[in-house]
């Protein structure tokens, strides 16, 4: 999809309502709730990502002439319709958490008001990228928790799920606390610092491994070889034997150990290359990890200085959806909600009031009416009015300097790869229920 | 990502990798096989997809000036290899399986053969079209044997990861066997069917839903009327009540349920809506549904015309990523191997030849090399010399039916939702042993 189609990423029930609602004069302010309506099993909080996106898209949605073409030819709408979504711009509001703000269930992390026709149509894009960032970011969390301040790299663009989730992977798992980046694209588009190694392929190529670790050291200084394409051990000692061969010209940075017990192999890789006086090479380890598997690593005081994380990051495999929701919460000034058997939403205007304690951390959270009076930090704020953002696009790194301590703030009991039994409390008010329940 | 930034969307190590090369003068034809290592556990085939979509990436290969000055940020490369990707096109050989294929573990269902460095640097894009294709490809083949003829229809635009995935998604859906898509830009980007009805937005923002109702079915002719907003089977009876109301004008095609017991629902509906003389409207039905709980519905009978799938499928949600790999095979015309411990590869140009039984099906596969002479229908073929297709990109209908052929080829325990235990069979040849075990 190129960034001008993006007005036409929408189911096409959005136009068939447009149409409708736009015939039957149902164009007053409607309000939507973007919000998660449940945390995975494997999820205690959630961090709230693709902000900055809808924003963007927002600001810069048009049908252009040849959009306007395409949709005639669905044979949805009028011309009327059209000739209207050939003028049409985002002159709505939008209230959002800032991005990498923890959340929980059914926590709007994003509200849009704007006509009814409109704020509906948005519903398709807004939701596939709050809910892509959302379940990174949340997923990503976790990986850098488990990581104790040990360094992760972000290796996933090969199997994330197409091009636009690599991207916004990358990004993401950079705000919340990865270092760097092997996809070059993603790089030079955010300003993310890449890195990368060698594949095995490089080392295939050559005759034997000692020659492929003696050109690539030659081509780059301070680069990391990778050690495990024949047998890790023999690798390691290729390594030293290098440094023997080249004596203070030798310039390695780290060796990369990508298959086998990485815990095993790390230790006996520290000890040969301790023995040898190559304290300052430094060992990555990817190859299959999770939060899971580094916690384990960590736990067991395996010496890895760097991890390189990809595919279960990037495809947040353990929980690769979550119930990510768009719905009225009012019409024209009434409140709306819905009754569907294990899935109803409450309608009003709400806000998120966080409570803190003494030491910073995060006590409780109720989600009350924006106009009632509530002891807490007000979560959401105003981001967009009429259509034009309040503030410009957050510098990446003070995003994630800000995402990095909101995280901090909830409990170490939360943050756990294996949360503790009690979840975060999120309570209702008792106005917000009321509102709620008087309509439909 | 724009198109045009395509070149970039690569990992940092294979432009570190490009420079050793032409260092050190590895720049001979090398052989790259992509394979997928080992089935998940939920699956017993897999469905190659992606293809097409790497040949247009191969044949648009270019580093335009502003590519190569975000290039020259990164430090990697030196001024002599930036003017030499300035320069750039992508003049190598590809052979694979025809779109749509069915495939096992560690068969290629693509082969790049390309000088070294050239083609070391398409891997990241390469394993990201055809993982992610594949991966859905595979999903969604179930979820169309589920249906057992039934109509299934693509709703997951909002829940797929990104709009690469979603976009990719409605057209391998639809490949596969899916009827639809909801996915505007998708039908009218690869000219896919559409569908779509209403969300429950629509029917809260008025005042009742008889009301909405009325609008709804006056605006669309032939329409679907989602009916589970408050209480589903109250939803049914306003359906048959507006019947009743409009008569002859009355032109309603279908109602949607979206909750609770989904085949209970199906039931009640339809022995009301015969009752009613409404026997033509027909039963959509969506909200959480997969190949398991579809096989279930299909299996007790449930009187569903029509699933609407979308989450379980756009995230392949038992299975959210495969081992897909792009591993050297072949150096200046000699076999390379690897031997890490889990994840060695064989080395060789190979084929894939498929046996069939005297009914058209298969019953065997052998992996051997191209060049001995092995029973069985080769699977892969020359799709693109010199960098150029050999042919234009099929028509997709047409690609469809070949897809829906092909896989009504393979056995029907092996397409079982649940696969009963003895795997397809998938031999590899003598010669291609011996030539991948004389190499390092």
């Amino acid at each position: 999809m190129q960034s001008h189609e993006a007005a036409l990423f929408a189911d096409r029930y959005e136009f068939a309502m447009l149409r409708a609602y736009r015939e039957h004069g149902l164009d007053r302010t409607a309000v939507f709730d973007l919000t998660i309506r449940s945390l995975p099993a494997q999820r205690a909080y959630l961090i709230a990502g693709g902000i900055e996106d809808v924003l963007d898209y927002l600001e810069e949605l048009r049908f252009s002439s040849d959009l306007i073409r395409g949709l005639a030819t669905l044979d949805v709408l009028s011309d009327d319709d059209l000739d209207w979504l050939s003028r049409l711009r985002f002159e709505g509001d939008v209230y959002a958490v800032p991005e990498g703000t923890p959340i929980f269930a059914d926590e709007p992390l994003l509200r849009v008001e704007a006509s009814l026709p409109v704020a509906q149509l948005v519903e398709t894009y807004v939701i596939n990228q709050i809910h892509l960032q959302t379940m990174l970011a949340s997923k990503a969390a976790r990986v850098v928790e488990a990581a104790a301040g040990r360094s992760v790299i972000d290796f996933g663009a090969r199997r994330a799920h197409g091009t636009d989730a690599a991207m916004k992977a990358a990004r993401t798992l950079y705000l919340v606390g990865f270092e760097a980046t092997s996809n070059v694209l993603a790089g030079i588009t955010y300003g993310i610092p890449t890195a990368g190694t060698m594949a095995h392929s490089y080392i295939q190529a050559h005759d034997d491994e000692p020659a492929a670790f003696r050109h690539f050291a030659a081509t780059h200084a301070g680069t990391t070889l990778l050690v495990d394409t024949y047998d890790t051990i023999e690798g390691v000692r290729h390594v030293i034997r290098l440094a023997e061969e080249l004596g203070t010209a030798f310039s390695v940075g780290a060796i990369r150990l990508d298959s086998g017990d990485l815990g095993a192999h790390a230790r006996t890789a520290r000890g040969l290359l301790d023995a040898a006086g190559l304290d300052s090479v430094r060992i990555v380890a990817s190859g299959g990890l999770d939060e899971y598997r580094i916690a384990e690593l960590v736990g067991a005081g395996a010496p890895i200085d760097v991890f390189g994380v990809g595919t279960a990051v990037h495809t947040s495999d353990d929980a690769p959806s979550l119930e990510a929701v768009y719905k009225l919460a009012a019409y024209d000034g009434v409140a709306r909600s819905k009754r569907s058997e294990n899935k109803s939403t409450l309608g009003g205007r709400k806000q998120i009031y966080r409570r803190f304690d003494d030491s910073g951390t995060a006590i409780g959270d109720t989600l009350g009416l924006e106009s009632e009076s509530v002891e807490g930090e007000p979560l959401l704020h105003l981001v967009m009015r009429r259509g034009q953002r309040l503030l410009p696009r957050e510098p990446l790194h003070a995003a994630r300097e800000r995402t990095i301590e909101a995280r901090s703030t909830l409990p170490a009991s939360l943050r756990a790869i294996d949360p503790e039994v009690a979840p975060y409390r999120v309570e209702v008010s008792e106005a917000l229920r009321t509102a709620a329940d008087t309509t439909s």
